[in-house]
């Protein structure tokens, strides 16, 4: 089952404001089985909004509306949504009076302009608001149902709850809703898709989303049953060849990201980690550190950016540096070795690279070398990334916190 | 002149993505007089889309569309818009070309599903993207133009800037759009407001913004007129008196955040920094290293998440931790001085607090030091952050960054 979700006032067409109504709505519609396929902001224009609630409701069988319930003139969501439905406005002298105790509990004069707020749409059953003065209103109309919501969230969200979803249990079938979430780190989002397709296209149901963004992906499979043990089935058959294939390039199955799962693999261990860093100048530790308790296993670590920081504060040789250059497999392993012989740590992460936009040395753009040392010595891989000096960065730390995970998983 | 915006993708529709894109093009296309009317977001639905396009054009000059040029087969932007203009797909050779380029350069081979995204609608101009794979397109029909842009952003944001903008100027009808772009450091939004909403409410024209994030503040002031003169004219009137209330808190007038303004700060004043960094982790040098050219003057830094890491790697004394804590105005100038002492740099920052979310000592979380060394010694202030763990971090980074800023301002 469907629905379509309309914001509407132009105040929400401003660069500052996002409808989080909508966000809050779909997560209570998900939960019952019901999909959001649109969702949009109109202004306040009459004739264009209820042209967009005609159109929706000949589309999907629930309609839902946020604003424009207010006293003022800017205010049009019930007469858009009278005209789209060919029905009249009723004024009702019960919402009126209502209204009235309300200012007079504030000890205020009710303006004349709130009496707006008492019209009803023909036909609508009237839903009360106990925190603001916009009453919500809900409409049915040919097997659709519409409904008028205020604005202000925390009115929207106890309105939704208290009287819109108990009406829709009504109306929706009774589904059982299994999620299956996946990270993984590792492979680009187009080399993802072309292993698991096979698999996952077969099936409208789970439905499967892939994210990504910043050296991560994200898999979601939501199963839509009769019964729980069927979702749960369902995820299964699907999910273990999509498990398989990917193997432990997945990383996360609870939505924790890389940096959580790897601080506890390392607690787990009993290890504690140490980091160098050159072009991402903080960023691993940033990312370290951001878990909470992460000093139960993060040290701390370098931010070597000059050749001369490497050489005093990690015991890089200048020969090396010389020879090989600050951005080469030779400097990452001895800013890694450096790192851990300085710290103590049972692991040591290091970077280096060529972050852009203009070329420091001889390394290309894009260029990186994340070290890795442990007791058994020191080794680093190199990657080439595409991007600017921001996303460069941020696929390094990802590539280094997932060296570390591997080679923790690994032994 | 209207526009509207359309954000493509089923995963768009989820309790958790917003489309940020619509604010940025709503923030650009303002600019230069173009109002949004409306905005939506449509799932993977090629036909719903196509009406979606269909009806947009009817109604706008300037319809935009991101996201849904990726080269799985849910992307059906490219094949929704030619469905709805009734023009054939075309395949471009050169896209191709340009693709297995790229591909290449990263030593990656490019996938078959990749050809996808080198299909172009008849009479398109193609607009290249050189952050990412997906290419745009820019369609005329019948007095409107039609958009497809990528849909992370900043593929989307540097191809609107580059490749759209320019193309529209000729389309637009000109209007003078003179903007004020403050930023300001070291205040709450709520004590800004105060302080200049008595200047800034009694005009309509410049429209005035506050927007506030991570202990920054951005103030816009936006005059429309006829001549660039009169609005030059306007913005000196009613900005001279805000620029005196807020003096130097004011630290960017070109739009630069802070680290790229001190960055020029200290390459002007030929000083390096270093900085030290605890419950931060890392994320102070991060800040400077953000920055292209930051190697100029930064050194580089200690992350020092650890009592043990602090003695050893900063010479901050034992028994100084032991009396004080770590998280101390003692602690932070001992790091701030070790840092410099080691380093050699002009400058030092440091940084020790309680980030949470739980006490890890004496302190209540939410409480930091940041210490400032220079060649006439320490000093350290405090502040009590309220929020949660990546708001403290980030609050934290930006008070140090300020601290400097304003201690070489004023020397």
């Amino acid at each position: 089952m469907n629905a379509e979700i309309i914001a509407v006032g132009s105040e929400m067409l401003t660069p500052e404001r996002v409808d989080t109504n909508s966000l809050y709505l779909t997560a209570e519609l998900n939960k019952i089985g019901v999909e959001v396929a649109a969702k949009s902001v109109i202004g306040d224009d009459r004739e264009r909004l209820a042209e967009a609630v005609r159109r929706a409701v000949a589309r999907v069988p629930i309609l839902i509306l946020s604003g424009g319930l207010g006293p003022t003139e800017d205010d049009l969501t019930r007469e858009a949504v009278a005209l789209a439905l060919d029905r009249k406005l009723l004024f009702s002298e019960e919402i009126a009076a209502a209204l009235e105790r309300r200012f007079a509990q504030a000890r205020r004069k009710m303006a004349e302009i709130n009496r707006r707020q008492a019209l009803v749409i023909e036909g609508a059953a009237v839903l009360p608001n106990d925190r603001g003065t916009a009453p919500g209103q809900w409409v049915e109309e040919s097997g659709a149902v519409v409904m008028l919501l205020p604005g202000p969230p925390h009115e929207l969200n106890a309105m939704f709850e208290r009287q819109c979803l108990p009406r829709l249990a009504r109306i929706v079938p009774r589904l059982a809703i299994r999620t299956l979430f996946l990270r993984v780190a590792g492979m680009s989002e187009s080399d993802l898709d072309q292993l698991i397709a096979p698999v996952y296209k077969k099936y409208e149901n789970p439905a499967t989303t892939i994210l990504a963004a910043n050296g991560d992906i994200q898999i979601h499979l939501r199963a839509r049953c009769a019964t729980p043990a069927e979702a749960d089935a369902l995820l299964a058959e699907v999910g273990a060849p999509i498990e398989a294939l990917l193997g432990d390039r997945i990383y996360s199955r609870n939505g924790d990201p890389l940096e959580a799962i790897l601080g506890g693999l390392l607690r787990q261990n009993h290890a504690t980690v140490s980091v160098a860093e050159s072009c991402t100048g903080g960023m691993l530790g940033e990312r370290f550190t951001s878990v909470p308790g992460s000093s139960d296993y993060f040290l701390g670590g370098f931010i070597t950016y000059t050749n001369a920081m490497k050489i005093e504060m990690l015991g890089v040789l200048p020969e090396m540096l010389e020879q090989f250059g600050a951005v080469s497999k030779e400097t990452a392993e001895a800013m890694a070795l450096g790192a851990r012989r300085r710290t103590g740590s049972t692991y040591a992460l290091s970077i280096t690279g060529e972050a852009g936009p203009d070329p420091g040395g001889k390394a290309p753009v894009g260029t990186v070398y994340v070290g890795l040392a442990d007791a058994a010595g020191a080794l680093a891989v190199d990657r080439q990334f595409l991007g600017d000096r921001q996303r460069i960065r941020t696929f390094t730390t990802q590539m280094a916190l997932d060296l570390l995970r591997r080679r923790i998983t690994r032994a």
